[in-house]
């Protein structure tokens, strides 16, 4: 155990927990379930929601604001919706809160009872869909592409940060089409796009699949999900993308008139990524001495630790380096210059390794005679001695090798830890040391649950690109198509 | 009344929320007061979440995210504080629905109920100030200079869209200093980018001045605004910067050991703007034809119409102007070519109207015979002839000259609307016909209150720069030392 950190042989989830908090991500609040996101966690998640928008808007999509609380009676509209969300909601049933009698303190005011309770909202379908209504009535207004960026509540009863907080932030897309095939070609685009950027941005590489009825959103026709494998082989959801078909506009009458002067119902689609993917981030690439994040989603890409004994000497190497962090600034990249004299280097070498700075310099007055400066990558933790002169392509290079190396690394661990498994018995084996297991399945949810009872692994999902190949279901020996995939999950 | 919009002149009331809704920004929820920011609308404020932002960051402040929910009890900490917003709050008692016994639908489960009653954050320096507890040891953890973007929710009785409504989206900053001095500059240099963004962005001349004691925000020591002036002389608060003293400190016990081995607690700011804004940028310049948007501000700053019978016009018309969208586009201009076919130019022409474009070019084949194209300002209305090589740059001097005159025409209207009064008959003949009234007054809470019930006229501010006059105060007499603004207010 280093720097207060557990190791992640010892205990992964404690290793999780600690690094979230000694990075100073993320913290519990006061409110059971609900977390701060601290300003350095906060900053990865901006880079996120900037790359994640400029997608959206390419796409075609705009942003829109769409209210926090849900009339009660919307949630109970579409069935399996409210059945998904009902049991774990906030409730807001008054509007006003009076000084106690006693004097005590502040009590809900009785007499400011809302007339219909209103639940905060754990997804907008119920919410968007009615407001949809208004504003579709012919073919020419659809598409509608819409994305909301929005907090969310799900009161949920065990909670880890990131990963299951009670409030967590997302985006919500919401779109309105004419036809089926238009919107399933919609949400398959938004798989894509997710896809894609945990690929780019987090360097993790993910399988594209759709879901079991069983782990089907509730009120969607088909989910289509992009899940990653961790550390400890246990896989992450990392985003979803729900054809919706009529549901929700038959829920809430969408109709709208067909270049044929036909009415029909609106078919739908809505996808979306929390706050969870920080989550994925940090448990995917990390290491016991602290974050290992992609250059691409780090809030500091570069940090130069001088290293003097006076102001003659800094002056000397800030001297040299300005116009080279001028250069690193100019090409985009986040540089800070370290000249704190509270601490001294070593410190400051394992609290940049801590938060995760992808290059390290470190140059002192004999560096500066020489011409030489030391760089140290955190992914590798290799380090070497490069000449000043020129540093700044070299840097840049590294950055770029940096984030490619991060997602090789991680796609040679799933597929080192993805395996085929043929019998029961091998299952059963398997699942236990962890990782995909790609084995057939009989289709049927009873199938399904009784794996999940025996081993705590569920269908994560039927991969887009699952070859047919006939086989035998892994449990109940009945005909099988397809291999999918099972684990245990977070 | 054109295009569906009462006259100012009729009603400049309803003109405002013909307005919102013609021009797609905002509307009415099924939730009691809470808004729907249509895409366009949205794109507006998009554009001032990032101007904001942008200068936030410039100013050495960082984003996080806090919790929307409030314990019950930590309102209570602040005696003022409570007083100011436990009136109109929304409140969580619950956290789960169930299916109702008679299958009528869901109910709230009474054995779900919360042991404490969580608020949703009407303003969040009580769950902040709870958390800067565990930040804050040494003066060496201060400054925390924490920015949040985020909804909240005041249960106003009477809403108007944007300008009061029971949901809105603002960004706070809560700031933390080991002096009061540090903390009033803090203030103080966060109103100024409040005035500046006013100012440049918006094209909203603002007085900078400090509120009265009976106008202070709940729980500050002095709370700084900048105000603004509406075309129907009434003043609209744009911006409120609070020095909050040590009394939120106090409240939630944070303290710091200084440099001098003492404890002391921390002083603190908080600082705000939200969604108001949008409702001040559309009434400080539109007209009865519909938006005016500053340049700056406007999602699309050029809509290109071409005018055109059949493909071959299209087109060559589009090969001519191909190079020149892109040099916009290039100098960071948003443009729009319109060359739908399911409405006239004439239809074109007042829909851009209405959505405020700043410039919009109508092209035609004999257009593109004469090397020339016709521009259009949507401020002045004025109409010019220009040649088609060059456009680009006139185009650009033109959004520039927009942005100007759109600030110096509301800056002309305040100045003219502005008024020194003397005695009570005139103060009571002036307010009637609007504007910002400088007059003096005692000082004294009772007259502030007198005055407002007479006339339903408050004090906007004591300016910052008001010189010191001696004086009478216009209602009681008494002596006074300078002139404050009064005026009715949004």
């Amino acid at each position: 155990m280093s720097k207060g950190i557990t190791s992640r042989t010892d205990d992964y989830s404690e290793w999780y927990l600690d690094l979230v908090k000694r990075a100073d991500l993320a913290e519990n609040s006061a409110v059971r379930g609900c977390m701060v996101i601290k300003p350095y966690g906060y900053s990865i998640w901006e880079k996120m929601q900037r790359a994640l928008d400029d997608k959206f808007k390419e796409t075609g999509h705009v942003n829109a604001y769409f209210p926090l609380f849900i009339p009660k009676s919307y949630l109970s509209k579409e069935a399996s919706h409210v059945e998904g969300f009902a049991k774990e909601c906030a409730v807001v049933t008054h509007y006003r809160l009076k000084n106690a009698p006693d004097g005590s303190g502040v009590i809900v005011d009785p007499e400011a009872k809302l007339e219909e309770e209103l639940i905060v909202r754990p997804t907008s379908e119920t919410v968007i869909w009615s407001t949809y209504k208004n504003w579709v009535q012919s073919y020419r207004d659809l598409p509608l592409l819409i994305n909301q960026w929005a907090n969310v509540v799900r009161w949920e009863m065990r909670t880890r940060l990131f990963l299951r907080t009670a409030e967590f932030l997302w985006q919500e897309g919401h779109t309105a089409h004419a036809t089926s095939e238009e919107a399933i070609a919609e949400a398959e685009q938004m798989l894509e796009v997710y896809a894609k950027f945990a690929e780019e941005w987090l360097a993790l590489p993910v399988i594209r699949g759709v879901k079991t009825p069983n782990e089907r959103f509730a009120g969607a026709v088909e989910t289509y999900c992009i899940e990653a494998m961790m550390q400890d082989g246990k896989a992450l959801q990392a985003g979803t993308s729900h054809f919706l078909g009529q549901n929700f506009a038959k829920a809430f009458d969408v109709q709208f008139l067909g270049k044929d002067n036909k009415l029909d119902y609106v078919w739908g689609t809505s996808w979306g990524v929390s706050t969870r993917l920080m989550g994925a981030l940090i448990m995917a690439h990390s290491d016991d001495q602290g974050l290992v994040l992609p250059p691409k989603l780090a809030p500091i890409q570069v940090v130069i630790v001088p290293i003097f004994r006076n102001d003659e000497q800094l002056n000397a190497i800030y001297d040299r380096l300005e116009p080279i962090i001028k250069d690193l600034k100019s090409r985009g990249i986040s540089v800070k210059f370290d000249d704190s004299t509270n601490e001294k280097p070593g410190w400051k070498f394992a609290e940049y390794e801590l938060r995760g700075v992808p290059v390290r310099m470190a140059i002192g007055a004999r560096d500066l005679e020489n011409g030489t400066t030391e760089l140290a990558r955190r992914d590798t933790k290799e380090k070497q001695i490069v000449p000043i002169e020129g540093v700044a392509d070299t840097i840049q290079a590294l950055l770029e090798q940096i984030q490619t190396n991060i997602y090789q690394k991680a796609l040679k661990f799933q597929e080192e830890n993805t395996f085929k498994v043929d019998t029961w018995a091998e299952f059963q084996e398997k699942i236990e040391t962890g990782g995909f297991l790609l084995a057939h399945w009989d289709e049927t949810s009873e199938t399904e649950e009784q794996i999940k009872e025996a081993t705590k692994a569920t269908i994560r999902c039927i991969p887009l690109d699952a070859p047919e190949e006939e086989g035998t279901c892994v449990f109940s020996g009945k005909p099988s198509k397809r291999r999918v995939i099972f684990a245990r999950a977070y």
